[in-house]
């Protein structure tokens, strides 16, 4: 039976407070997840909320009363609160009625398995969480297996970067590492590694691109650096037609995630 | 000589910070534009500001005191002020060293020359300016001629649009319009009006574009309204695998326009 809670000084009000802080997330090992799309789309992919928040109206709404149900039934504690603690807790002016904290996945390389999807997007320094977040919609879009973080980067649980994957932080498997070690553990098996540069010949519609394919995008300012390109199994380019110098890395990803699913037909 | 502003109370200062907000857009005709590249840019197609505010940093640097000497040969007005101020200005924390009010184009539709280029893209209610930024740079780097934004749609000359365009905001076409309005021009005219829609049922890699293209994208939330979609001459549908039911609208105008360029090669 999920207790009510109207005070601010709550202990568990606080602790999912705390969630929205990157310093917060790495001590309780859970992240934040808002509204009942986004907690749709976990549920349907096996995860459910350790903490969940919801509003009267939430404990109204069939879908979310689902949730809410689930939750307790896995042994998590639901709460139901005010709009107004909601509000507080994930930052935003219209808070939704659901609100969940969930348990950060192990982010290891070594536990993906390559062979389970044909397509994996590799992302190098990227410093905006709703690009990770948009990078991870695509993912799942275009069929990808998951997303792989290499160096620094931003927190792809932080609250910004999964509002901006509607939910598909739960679908896409998410890596993060460094550069020495992606390599070793890409090289370790099949990998066909392709980056993207201005300095390529390569047209990206002309190339062949063989499966697992890890598709490697450069950071938002200064693309990848010319080791890491260097490493690379295939350089192609975007040709630009405009002035501006290039696509916005999310974009980038996308038009060569959906190029090479597109190249398999 | 460029004047130098130290007072927040300056009123080229709060004329500057006025910008940030649409009602002192709307009453001044002007918009704002940060940066070095942005604003070489900008030059670079032709466009000056009619106010320019600099940090000591910008009448150090070499590109930056170009534009400054441009704008003020052109009759505009250069001030050098500080970083606080600039900051002010901006709403961000680490201002750029250029800060510049541009006019407002005329954005009436009527102003199209479509046979300009092949490819426009047309969007329906966009919010997020930052998608309205980032579908301009995705414009500029396709070869498309302009961005036609229908019905309610955020302000493509919000500081947050212009700094996602980086500058494609001075390169690519703006009109803005209603539906009605828009259908009537489109028809005036050779045309062939492209939807995107989860209905469709033809493949966007099976099908034919012809030009000029007219690339029509729905509102992130609802997409495309029936009744428009209805109204197009070819529909298609990005094929998804994923379980999140859509890509962002950015992304959608991106891997549909890339799409369109590589079907005319």
């Amino acid at each position: 039976m999920p207790r009510q809670v109207t005070a601010f000084s709550n202990a568990t009000v606080k602790r999912l407070r705390s969630l929205r802080d990157k310093k917060g997330r790495r001590t309780e090992g859970l992240f934040l997840a808002e509204g009942l799309r986004i907690l749709t789309e976990a549920r349907d992919s096996g995860r459910l909320p350790e903490i969940l928040a919801f509003s009267p109206e939430g404990a109204r709404h069939s879908l979310a009363a689902e949730i809410i149900a689930a939750t307790e039934a896995a042994g998590g504690e639901a709460i139901e609160t005010t709009p107004d603690i909601l509000s507080k807790m994930s930052g935003k002016d219209n808070p939704q009625m659901l609100l969940g904290a969930y348990r950060q996945p192990d982010t290891s390389i070594q536990r993906i398995d390559r062979i389970r999807a044909p397509l994996w997007i590799a992302a190098q320094a990227l410093r905006d969480p709703g690009n990770i977040g948009t990078i991870l919609r695509t993912g799942d879009a275009v069929g990808a297996g998951g997303l792989i973080l290499i160096d620094d980067s931003a927190d792809p649980f932080s609250v910004e970067a999964v509002r901006a994957s509607m939910g598909a932080v739960f679908t896409q498997e998410v890596a993060t590492t460094r550069w020495p070690e992606f390599i070793a553990w890409v090289r370790s098996g099949e990998a066909h590694l392709v980056g993207t540069s201005l300095k390529a010949t390569k047209d990206y519609l002309e190339a062949e691109y063989r499966r697992p394919c890890f598709l490697l995008i450069g950071n938002e300012q200064q693309g990848l650096p010319a080791d890491y390109e260097a490493e690379c199994d295939l350089l192609v380019k975007i040709p630009m037609r405009g002035r501006a110098d290039s696509l916005n890395a999310a974009m980038a990803a996308a038009v060569m995630a959906f190029a090479i699913k597109a190249s398999w037909r």
